[in-house]
């Protein structure tokens, strides 16, 4: 019993860390979300097509979470944004006094995009709330159409789906109408998107609609 | 600190229950292995392929973790051995309490082989041991060749590494060569197999090798 009330504790303290840094992005403008997914769903690659659509269109900067290596943060560091790296060393979730002291380092009155790459995991980011706009959940078509019922929780806390990997399909036993009525069955107001970051389907279509979620500057 | 101290707690108490566990296993002379991976990566696949070649020739129980759903226990069920249901209702790994619950309900003196399939996360559950005489890691091609580097600490721990998906490898950007090597810069003992549950390669090896492993009855 003991254990599930400081677990409780630790996520009220998240939550009041998160709603600080809420502020801070809404006082700055800052458009934020948060993306998770299983490791290698494609989080990084996402990003990569993401920044090569937008950058020079808006001003975007990334916080970059790992377990281990920096190696998604190099991929990054290529597209010339403002990045920040967080290594968690084993931890399985990025949490917000993890992203208020990785804040230090952007400068939020020059930011209009702030995305944040979570730790590669479909349960333990669920719970921790950042201070961001919503998450953006990748599902892979490689993973299985069954994901949103066996992962509930991520896909009831994300308000955009990005289904990617859609070149893979012919080749799968996924059916994507399945994965999407699935993940609508967990959470009817998700927007979803299908991506390859391969052939760059979707792509357009997915930062189309970053661009309208923009606060208007003043 | 104080979250520290009672996480190494939690994790003490666990490794205790786990040593209860291997003492158990020991005395029935029953193999055990502990089947890891990210969400989607085919656990319950390789498990499936795994009952067909290997039912009858030996005794089999599975204990089937979930965070949520009985999917993969239904699945499993169909190949007419006793299992078991864990569902973790959010909880991010099994530990070796609930093992402990799920063997009141297996007869370990009728079973040479229990496969435990540990919940889909490539983090959390690497920290606990769950009395099992090796973890066995499955990665799939899909995720990339960088798994091993960037979530260390599972293949760090894991004996054996199954290469997943390889019928994919085609339409992949994954050297299945570098995948082999990173995991053996993190870990130079694994054993490593190499598996399509669609075409059914590599299960044949992989069986042989579990059959090998089997203590010898009295």
């Amino acid at each position: 019993m003991s254990i599930v009330t400081i677990e409780r504790k630790i996520l009220a303290k998240n939550d009041e860390l998160a709603r600080q840094n809420r502020e801070l992005f809404k006082k700055h403008k800052v458009f934020v979300f948060n993306i998770v997914s299983s490791p290698g769903a494609g989080k990084t690659s996402i990003l990569e097509r993401t920044l090569e659509y937008l950058n020079g269109k808006i001003k975007i900067a990334v916080i970059e979470g790992d377990v281990q290596t920096d190696f998604d943060a190099r991929r990054i560091a290529k597209h010339n944004v403002p990045a920040v790296q967080i290594v968690t060393r084993g931890g399985c979730h990025l949490d917000a006094s993890l992203i208020q002291e990785a804040l230090q380092n952007i400068e939020l009155k020059n930011t209009q995009l702030l995305i944040i790459e979570n730790v590669g995991n479909l349960v333990c980011p669920a719970n921790y709330d950042l201070g961001e706009e919503l998450k953006v959940v990748v599902a892979s078509t490689t993973e299985g159409d069954d994901k949103p019922l066996k992962y509930p929780e991520m896909f009831r806390k994300a308000g955009v789906l990005i289904v990617n990997k859609i070149d893979l399909l012919p080749y799968l036993d996924c059916n994507i109408e399945t994965l999407k009525y699935n993940a609508r069955q967990i959470n009817p107001k998700l927007i979803i998107f299908e991506t390859s970051c391969t052939t760059k389907t979707g792509v357009g279509e997915w930062c189309n609609w970053i661009i309208k979620q923009l606060p208007a500057a003043e």
